[in-house]
């Protein structure tokens, strides 16, 4: 497939005219061909515009047409899987073993969301048959469905070029359920962007469906990305990215004569606390694997743990030691652009120039390259800057020494992650922080850590403000579906015009609840 | 129970020293005692931090605790039903029976809660086994519950001082889930507001739980209600009333440093549609329908018919014969306050002087009470002026002759319901109506009327917005819990650290999803 630098706006393919971005390789900041045209206000309308009118017959077909689109997806991008992932290596600098991973996460995840349109039961039918003979009133027929919201707009990831971009996850779940996609690409890898929008382009064709099921946009977040999200058409947001972004985005749906929601996943630094158990039985085990975690995809990823609260005793100088040793190992490597390289270099700087904070290790530095880097400092340090919780993206983390958890959960802002380490001894203590932890992250972690995100029924990838614009939904796992549909109920509606699965029979066999009772 | 005119917050009554309000006689105006002191922003971080010194207890109850509590609150409201009826319709101007209606309503719904939190299938169980051999990598263990969301702030409602107020459905959700409650009372019902409090607070004290469960606060809406929306402690805000004020609160929780969400009810003119073959052969009998839902409770309901659009042709003459007929022999009516009274005054002036609006029909009037209204308009007039689908909140309807709907309904907001009247050879059109009414709102009412809100498990009262700030939940029936509640994983939880609902053996009976299998 030859990159040809153009938008897809339905089914054509358009070169967009307010200026270009190419994809780099971020370890030479070589420009890699072709130059990507950048659309604008007029491209924006064209793709809302089509995808407003794909939304009536899209979201009235069957689950078995949804998950054949998601099916032909996945395999569309197995077709294509060399060039796919040189082109992700090659603009993202992310290693092939672990872009491989990723292909297979995207297609496994079209899969689920294909099957879970085929099944059905996520309509959430509920049924409570008319009462004509109650007293004082008689109960009319009420029956009630999730129907799809409308067109979505996606905006790509730049740390998951394929789970979290043009067919990722919010793409698959708004497929599945009958929503349109418009997405933003992410500058940073258009190449990628384009490979995997053809293949959407193509099996959207290929299934007879409307062209504006799908669209694909190149553009600044600032101008193309804020007028995707105050269009009239787009009935709700998906985002991974900044905490700068998330709340632009954010407030510009705010802003719009008819509010829409955004699902923003903004920023974490997924707090690990060290249970005095496990650090003294098993220390500096748990210093190699953190820094195992710690420097995966060179520290870019939205569950990377780079707060750790030990307590003060046995075994935590082995946990910081046996991590300084790991981290003097790890060969540094390239981030995913010079900006988010730069932005690493000045989080690094900022905490080895604070007084309170003492640099524990770092790894062998290289030009253009990023190393991972231990900090630690004290509770009262900590308490007293609230700087100190910012997100540093990249390979560094920061360990307080504290002699208890209480006041530092406290001081927490919402996180994606919360993670615990305990020994046997520790789980009275453990069960302790449990409820402070429920409130403060979406998912808890126990003797793991918090990289490494299964994708599946019980995933939460989500978590209270400002990890999340909207702690109540999940951008991972089957839940993911949620933040795209609302209920509608039906009164008195004539049996011929009964939606599908709201019929008496049942013929989509699906689960559902009547007069109250789950069958 | 004799009333003192003082907020209740947490267990203590507190006489607010930030102005005074009287409940008032809206048929006359004159004050009724006793006078209630106001707060002011000591006495919402007094009740807020209660609310969230609660929390952490309430929300470990068992549901059979909650449950226990919801059946108290009904229990106590039914001992002092004659009080309280005699109150209410003081207050308020409702008639009695309509009172001792909405009492039934509100404690059906109070144990309707109480029973779903028993039953506790709505924490949406989901397990992921761990697959330990799965290759390349095992598979951790997951397990998601929904937990509730924190400390709720509920604005009661004018219109229905029982089943949108103190112990309405947004307090009795909240509550059932584990989430304490502060209300702001409506300044038009301080009395009653009052009665239901001390119901609470005694309630609360009964079973032995943290006085901050429940709080009952008297202040304006601009300087009370918004610090309590503001306040940090406060995580989720339920509101019905005007779309000035539910836009308002809406702004001020997007711009706490910490965003909660807000699902406001604002306003809505409930369109209904005439279809020929309705008209033709029944428009005398639907006029003289359509004027009993029009005129109940004065009009003053949420779900009242203010915008009709009928097709031109045989029986629209008949349908509005019957209407003025039927709209002259209803008496004048008193109002819920003097403000709604001028407001509902001058809409229909702006609707009386309106060059292209016709009155059909005006009921009998009487000094300081309200009389129904009907006018007709034609689709150019409607289209031409986006003002006459504005809520004329009162009994004043607006019927638009049509030759067809659908430029009509693409030119209306979002709206709780959509009503269709169609005769058998309507069902076609019918049918192609009905993928636009899905989009429109939240409830359609087939050959019925929009008042009279069922409260079961099919219900959905909510919209698009401006109806509602978020269509994506309701307020009445048993899915309004989805606005308190959010997800959380646990991943390698220690079995013995497993939350209530998630453990193997289901020691609960909850219905869960394992493995993606709903069980």
């Amino acid at each position: 497939m030859e990159l040809t630098g153009e938008m897809l706006i339905g089914a054509r393919a358009v070169r967009g005219t307010a200026g270009t971005v190419h994809g780099r390789d971020p370890r030479t900041g070589d420009a890699l061909a072709p130059s990507y045209g950048l659309g604008d206000a007029a491209d924006v309308a064209a793709a809302a515009s089509l995808a407003a009118a794909a939304f009536g017959v899209y979201r009235s077909t069957t689950g078995e047409q949804r998950g054949a689109l998601l099916d032909t997806i996945a395999a569309g991008l197995e077709e294509i899987a060399e060039p796919l992932v040189a082109r992700v290596a090659a603009e993202t600098g992310i290693a092939e073993p672990r872009v491989r991973g990723e292909l297979a996460r995207t297609t496994g995840q079209l899969r689920m969301f294909g099957a879970l349109a085929r099944e059905g039961s996520w309509i959430s039918a509920r049924i409570d048959p008319a009462l004509p003979e109650r007293t004082p009133l008689p109960r009319p027929d009420l029956r009630q469905r999730r129907v799809p919201t409308g067109p979505v707009a996606v905006f790509g990831a730049s740390n998951f070029p394929l789970a979290f971009s043009v067919a990722g996850g919010d793409t698959a779940s708004a497929l599945a359920v009958g929503c349109p996609v418009v997405v933003k690409a992410h500058s940073a890898h258009p190449g990628t962007s384009e490979l995997v929008g053809r293949v959407i382009q193509g099996a959207v064709a290929a299934l007879g469906l409307p062209e504006g099921v799908f669209s694909l946009l190149f553009g600044d977040g600032e101008s193309l990305g804020v007028a995707l999200v105050r269009d009239p058409r787009i009935r709700a947001v998906g985002f991974t990215g900044s905490r700068s972004g998330g709340t632009a985005l954010t407030a510009a749906a705010a802003a719009r004569p008819v509010p829409i929601p955004v699902f923003a996943e903004m920023s974490s630094v997924n707090p690990v606390f060290l249970l005095p158990g496990a650090l003294a039985t098993r220390g500096a085990e748990l210093g190699a694997a953190f820094v195992t975690s710690l420097t995966t995809g060179a520290g870019q990823l939205c569950t990377n743990p780079g707060l750790l609260f030990a307590i003060e005793g046995p075994g935590l100088d082995e946990f910081l030691g046996a991590a300084a040793a790991a981290i003097a190992e790890v060969d540094a490597a390239a981030m995913l652009t010079a900006g988010i390289r730069a932005a690493y270099d000045d989080g690094v700087s900022r905490l080895r120039e604070h007084p309170l904070v003492t640099e524990v290790a770092a790894g062998p530095g290289s030009p253009g390259l990023s190393t991972p880097h231990l900090f630690t400092t004290t509770a009262d340090a900590f308490l007293a800057d609230r700087g100190l919780q910012d997100e540093v993206f990249g390979a560094a983390a920061l360990v307080v020494r504290v002699t208890g958890f209480a006041e530092v959960i406290d001081a927490l802002e919402g996180q994606l992650t919360a993670t615990v380490h305990a020994a046997a001894e520790d789980l009275d203590l453990a069960a302790s922080l449990l409820p402070s932890l429920e409130l403060l992250a979406g998912r808890i972690v126990f003797d793991g850590w918090p990289t490494g995100v299964e994708v599946g029924s019980a995933t939460v990838h989500g978590g209270p403000y400002p990890s999340t614009s909207d702690g109540r939904s999940t951008s991972v796992g089957t839940a993911a579906i949620e933040r795209f549909l609302r209920p509608v109920a039906y009164q008195n509606l004539p049996p011929a015009l009964r939606p599908p699965g709201l019929d008496d029979e049942n013929t989509l066999g699906l689960r559902r609840t009547v007069d109250g009772v789950p069958r």
